[in-house]
């Protein structure tokens, strides 16, 4: 990790309140952050516009299921048996590390998905030693990444954290699927706390043991992998690096559009198309410019155990390079298929599609978008980020912005302050995310504000006493605009939701 | 648990997708369950109103941390000592038990808080055996409840699931006063999981092994333990029954407001007294009635380790009987001082106070507001569920309907599902949580938007094809009003906003 923009951003994160390091008074413990107030605010307001792609606007189930699952579920998913990470050990210190980790960083080789006794060879032929102490490394073998726990008392039933939300969706597959009237397409979505217990986590955010996933399985007949709405997205121009051009060496970018795309049989199907489509429109929503997104395919090598295609949604940072901030898997029918067998039932649905005279008993296949919040957290931060010579500040989107109003008193005396805070309970009553700040000058304050992507400064002066007006200021023009105290409020919700210019919602100062 | 109410109210729950067990297809867990599509959407809105109250209203900073702690943190807060049930065991068939539950079951004697001889004592006395085979109980033990993994590869560091998510907002001290500049008291907020590994848990969602809290920690100066917003719910009636009238035996209420209850010495102090009035018009404002709320006052044997005195915030639910729903504890400084001792940092706060002329190093004490998220929700459902011979449904209060509007086809033909189909799109894509609905009379449809607590249902006829206006039918009058295609979605915001009433809203039909 270089000391650039991350450092830089982590930085004012941890000072104004967005992200630091969780038990830090404990010395902390590495893979895990805590969100601050802003950095909470942030979030919520980025699920609630993935909820509002996905569970309002697409019509997702969404549904909200236990952290802890019994190993039965993990067993049956795949997961007991190979969710693992190739781990090797120091002989001197002791030190452990995640193997394809390591090689990357000691010589740039990506060897992903390789069998452990390649690794090995690897290792030895280019003399790897502990970057710690310099001792040799050894007993080279799989680790598990799930925590272990145990549900109840003497010794108890062993459980584990999931490593994925979507597992409990499959495990629900007959409730959800009559909730869904038996019709198909149907997604479900879940957001929750994933875990994966890394061997040895090294790239802050972008690497939590325990993380934010926002998930949906879409279920669906394979022999009609088509989506009802394709027309909403299929003119979305997307920029594809193929799993083909990847093998080959060459960084070349197909851009194309959905539609195109599965014309091409670059995408299997229009369903993953229209979802990877759909991802992308959501990056570009919370603010991710369209040149920083790209689609890269998953070569064979590197693909879960249970997927079939997969392409990594993919944003472009100063200091990690390319992120995967999502990932768009064809299932398969493996998961409900593992499951049908494991607990022994029947999983199939009765489908009989519109216009068919005859039904058919089918096993519906899955494509799954599957976020990392954080993630796409730390992408909007680095994207809203400006450098300017006046300072340094995240101009978010207005509808993301964690504090939406900030209430300033004009001066600290005359009934200023009492006044503002009065005006500022008002607002907080009506549901406005609004702070307040008396200390310093006004320029400080608008400056402390700006930094944290505030778009609206409200400051209460003496002519407020007099006429019971206040003034607006725009962040991003700088402009300002003076409007009554009753009509605040609503004013700035207006504003908040793009209901209204900034220049017609006062007068201008 | 009788097979009353809360068994009529699970029925429904888990056939419409409110909420049911988890894992059910590997035989389920005891203490997990899953909240379905509706009772998703009904937590979500549950929360939103918290965050309403405490995070906007009341200005509380929100942060959100890791729901894995390492021990260190809980060998400090108290809870690998202390965070115990004690456990019996059947000789014979090998089944284990809580002490006080089984007590309580056998004897319907309240036990908790007594010694363990005493509690073997009075299980001998009573011949108390298994209630399942018979066998006579032996071995009882202290059981930390605590769900225990580790962090990290080969062994790694011990670690729990936390018991509260108020532990990180002690750890985070430091950087928090920070945020809150120094000013006491101020308050700090979080959302999330919390994990008890109950030896055997028999009340359904009353009693989780992972369960969704919603806690305060508020950090005040004890030498002026008021709140600058008393004002405000000085008034609010409460009903207490303190510890005295439950030691004398009586079932005694004191019927007194916020303000009272301090000037009477009910109530330790001013800050307490606030946030358990607060508190309860959370309560009220989900639609928890008045007369099914009280504030029970903890007997010294029952409180937590850390607490001085302890208010429980308790609903009347047929089933349960008086069920707590939050806590309302005055924790001293027991926590920042046992973090400070182990951690060996100074979490004392330099703290000036307005007006006086020598700040002064103190270590804040702390009140805390702690709702048990599904608990809540739980009440929400019961008093929301109304009896009639007309059949069964759920009135809840128009903001907190998981379903906002449904959509239907007056006839299944005719072009009709089609232009519903494009008037429930456009309404998701405005953000209303709405749903379609072909199958049956319109008759049968109501009944089933009804019983979910739906507010409106749209139907579109023939003359919707003609001069594009619907019907909007309102659940609780059964009126109707018809209006225009295009005012639609503005028309059910408003409605549900409370902004219009239903009268106003369209043309009478």
């Amino acid at each position: 990790m270089s000391d650039g923009k991350y450092e830089n951003i982590m930085e004012i994160a941890k000072n104004r309140g967005f992200i630091w390091p969780s038990f830090e008074l404990y010395g902390g413990a590495a893979g895990f952050y805590d969100l601050g107030p802003l950095g909470s605010s942030l979030k919520d307001k980025i699920l609630q516009e993935w909820r509002q792609f996905y569970v309002n606007k697409e019509g997702c189930l969404e549904i909200d299921s236990p952290n802890i699952f019994p190993e039965e579920v993990l067993k049956a998913s795949g997961h007991v048996d190979h969710f693992t990470d190739v781990m090797i050990e120091c002989s001197e210190c002791g030190e452990t590390y995640e193997v394809t980790d390591l090689v990357k960083e000691m010589t740039g080789r990506d060897i992903e998905g390789w069998e452990k006794e390649d690794m090995e060879e690897l290792i030895n032929e280019n003399n790897i030693g502990c970057p710690k102490c310099g001792g040799s490394l050894e007993n080279i073998h799989d680790f598990n990444t799930m925590f272990r726990t145990a549900i109840g008392p003497k010794g108890g039933r062993t459980a584990y954290l999931r490593p994925e939300t979507a597992q409990t969706i499959f495990v629900d597959f007959n409730r959800l699927q009559r909730l869904a009237r038996r019709k198909l397409p149907f997604g479900v979505a879940q957001i929750g706390r994933g875990y994966r217990n890394e061997i040895s986590p090294r790239k802050g955010i972008i690497r939590l043991r325990e993380f934010s996933m926002a998930e949906v399985e879409v279920f669906f007949d394979p022999e009609n992998p088509g989506h009802p709405k394709f027309e909403r997205v299929k003119d979305e121009p997307m920029r594809l690096w193929t799993a083909e051009a990847q093998k080959r060496g060459d960084e070349e970018y197909i851009e194309v559009t959905a539609e195109d795309a599965v014309e091409r049989d670059l995408i299997i199907n229009e369903l993953l198309s229209y979802h990877m489509a759909f991802a992308k429109r959501f990056l570009l929503s919370v603010g991710i410019p369209e040149d920083v997104i790209r689609l890269r395919e998953q070569v064979s090598g590197e693909r879960a155990h249970y997927s079939k295609e997969t392409w990594d949604l993919e944003v472009l940072t100063e200091d990690f390079g390319w992120v995967e901030v999502a990932g768009l898997a064809y299932r398969t029918d493996y998961d409900l298929s593992q499951h049908s067998e494991f607990s022994k039932t029947d999983l199939t649905v009765y489908y009989q599609e519109e216009g068919e005279e005859e039904g058919r008993k089918i096993l519906p296949h899955v494509v799954e978008p599957s976020f990392g919040v954080d993630r796409v957290l730390y992408c909007v931060m680095e994207h809203s980020f400006i450098q300017t010579d006046d300072g340094e500040y995240f101009k978010f989107n207005r509808e993301l912005a964690p504090v939406e109003a900030y209430v300033f008193p004009l001066i600290d005396g005359d009934g200023l302050p009492e006044e503002s805070r009065e005006i500022l309970q008002t607002m907080r009553d009506e549901g406005i995310f609004a702070k307040y700040d008396e200390s310093g000058s006004i320029g400080r304050r608008y400056a402390r504000a700006d930094e944290i992507g505030t778009p609206y400064c409200i400051t209460i002066d003496h002519q407020t006493l007099e006429d019971s007006t206040v003034t607006i200021r725009d962040r991003d023009s700088t402009n300002q605009v003076r409007v009554k105290v009753e009509e605040l409020p609503e004013k700035i919700e207006d504003l908040l939701d793009g209901k209204i210019q900034f220049e017609e919602s006062g007068e201008s100062v």
